[in-house]
């Protein structure tokens, strides 16, 4: 249930440690404040290893990739597997360069995610390996990508959480579909890899990572709808985005959700 | 017409490839989603001239500048002018440091931008390489760079935008200049730096460098009146310029446009 | 007196140099603008000491630091040192790994702030080298760190600023506390590096250390509390904090001040 991993995350205030990319850093910080969880940003080779020590879940984002800052994803991932805490993978752009699709493919084999989440066109590409995507935002139907997000899931060994207006959330045998969701979403940068940072929060209180992820793209498409009740614009969508997220009671939770 | 041009932009989405500065990635992704667009921001050697190949326009601006993504800058600069893509150069500071000045030269000589946009001191020390800034921000009275401003624009063979109360963009014959915008609007971090982006766009959709550069400036501050209008401050503006992006329509985009 | 130092910065828009991290660049240059000083943002090892030589005040902030930034930090710092403007040290994260820790001393050893600036735990952790905070969030009493704070500043020569519920700051003698602010503010990432941006630009205007940082605090505080005042949640309360900023006024200055 959406809101019993809600209240936990708030009880807990779970550290989830994010290397992710320039473009979203503050707005998913502040997403991960307002659910109640605590983040913390840092990416240095120094540090990696003890940030993730101490974090109860790892969100790797390779949105603004480059070569030091995956060094340190891979350090920071082999401590999270061995500590057994959830990884998430979000390999935004998968597909649109060699560099993007290589490196999400090395970090899916070598760290080994709980969960990876991108959109259709991503997830096609990481499982594809040959796939061709416009860049890192997408419009596809996520209905398509059912095979492949359950083949990826299967040889990969983990959930594939593949964003979109129905939301597919698949460990390769159960499918879940979500359908919140709002139509600005798209046109605010980073929602994508918000929905990734709070994969990881509702990973690190909940150990059935199927229902997690499910709970996240839940918890995100209720956010959006409700900013999006009284947004005039993505502006205004963004700022009621992290209210709705900062005020979630049961009741919306529960009235609100449309499982597809 | 700048009505013409966003709708060109709603209906092509065009993939716009940043190399841009940490302050503003988040905020220049979003006003090129509100118009649109399709922003990219991508930096790593690794992958700049694949993105680069993409690509329907090139925006790079040298605001946190660093070694390494020089090197980006120049990597993908030279893709962008091999395949004819507008590329737009904002040099961020040019004039403050002699490293800035330094690198947006030789930008400017190696990479031949189509479009150069900056505020008046930059543009001035761009040309004169002598030039001292405060910083990033002026508030210098873009009509004094006029001569300067066309002089680079011929010497470097490309539309030089100046950015101001009045905005000033000229090939180094034809002058344009729009009077549209808000006074909040250099006390938002990085408008200059979205007015860049933006300008980009336009020149993905319009072959017309000059009116293109024009058009973005007018829709730049356009949306600055139509945020500032209900505005309490420089952070609901920002909100309320996201918004009015989305939002353009034909009327405002005729009715308010003041060509100074 | 905080309205004296507000008019001063409205005034003399003191260029306040940022070697900061990624999360909240955007949000402490808008902080910035909002209260009148002229932000730069800046960290390549090329131009560090050069934009060192025309700031009014440095602000040196660890949170997303890496080697080429501490280097940096560094370069800038010995300068800003040599030419007696005021620097503002955040040791973000100080406690949570090695790195920082050791960062944090070398950086308080070298460059001798003005200030530095932190949460209790942070605080206390510079001061013991062998604390360990949860990360870079800290809802600790600051009353308790009372004696660190103290000893800290009277070691290291500067005045010591630790927020919490109610802000402590002491040159190793004087003690001030400020005990405005509001709830939402730990749910907004970067309200402590906000403080200590916003710090640089009254040390900039305020040549006593001690008063400088104590009505930069009342001023975070004061506009937190008016932001807060109708805040729907964090994302509005973000957007109110930045219009309260720009719209102080002597009067709200002198009847909301809470000196505890």
């Amino acid at each position: 249930m959406v809101w019993q991993d809600v209240q936990a995350i708030r009880a807990q205030a779970p550290l989830v440690l994010n290397i992710t990319n320039y473009v979203v850093m503050n707005t998913t910080a502040n997403a991960l404040l307002a659910i109640g969880a605590s983040p913390v940003m840092a990416h240095a080779i120094d540090e990696a290893e003890d940030m993730a020590r101490i974090a109860q879940a790892l969100v790797i984002n390779i949105g603004t990739l480059s070569a030091p800052w995956v060094e340190s994803m891979f350090k920071a991932g082999r401590v999270a597997r061995e500590r057994g805490i959830g990884i998430v993978l979000d390999p935004v752009g998968c597909g649109a360069t060699a560099y993007r699709t290589r490196t999400a493919q090395e970090l899916l084999r070598e760290i080994r995610p709980t969960v990876v989440r991108g959109n259709a066109s991503e997830i096609r590409a990481l499982f594809r390996s040959g796939g061709n995507t416009k860049g890192v935002d997408s419009r596809d139907d996520p209905d398509d990508v059912v095979a492949d997000a359950q083949a990826l899931a299967r040889s990969a060994g983990c959930v594939v959480s593949v964003s979109g207006a129905v939301d597919l959330i698949t460990d390769g045998e159960r499918v879940a579909r979500v359908a919140n969701g709002h139509v600005l979403m798209p046109r605010v940068t980073g929602m994508g890899c918000t929905a990734s940072a709070i994969t990881g929060a509702f990973l690190a209180v909940n150990g059935d990572a199927q229902a997690a992820a499910a709970n996240a793209m839940a918890a995100m498409g209720i956010a959006g709808e409700i900013a999006g009740s009284t947004a005039a614009g993505p502006g205004s969508f963004q700022m009621n985005f992290l209210d709705a997220l900062y005020h979630f009671d049961e009741m919306q939770l529960s009235t609100r959700l449309k499982l597809a």
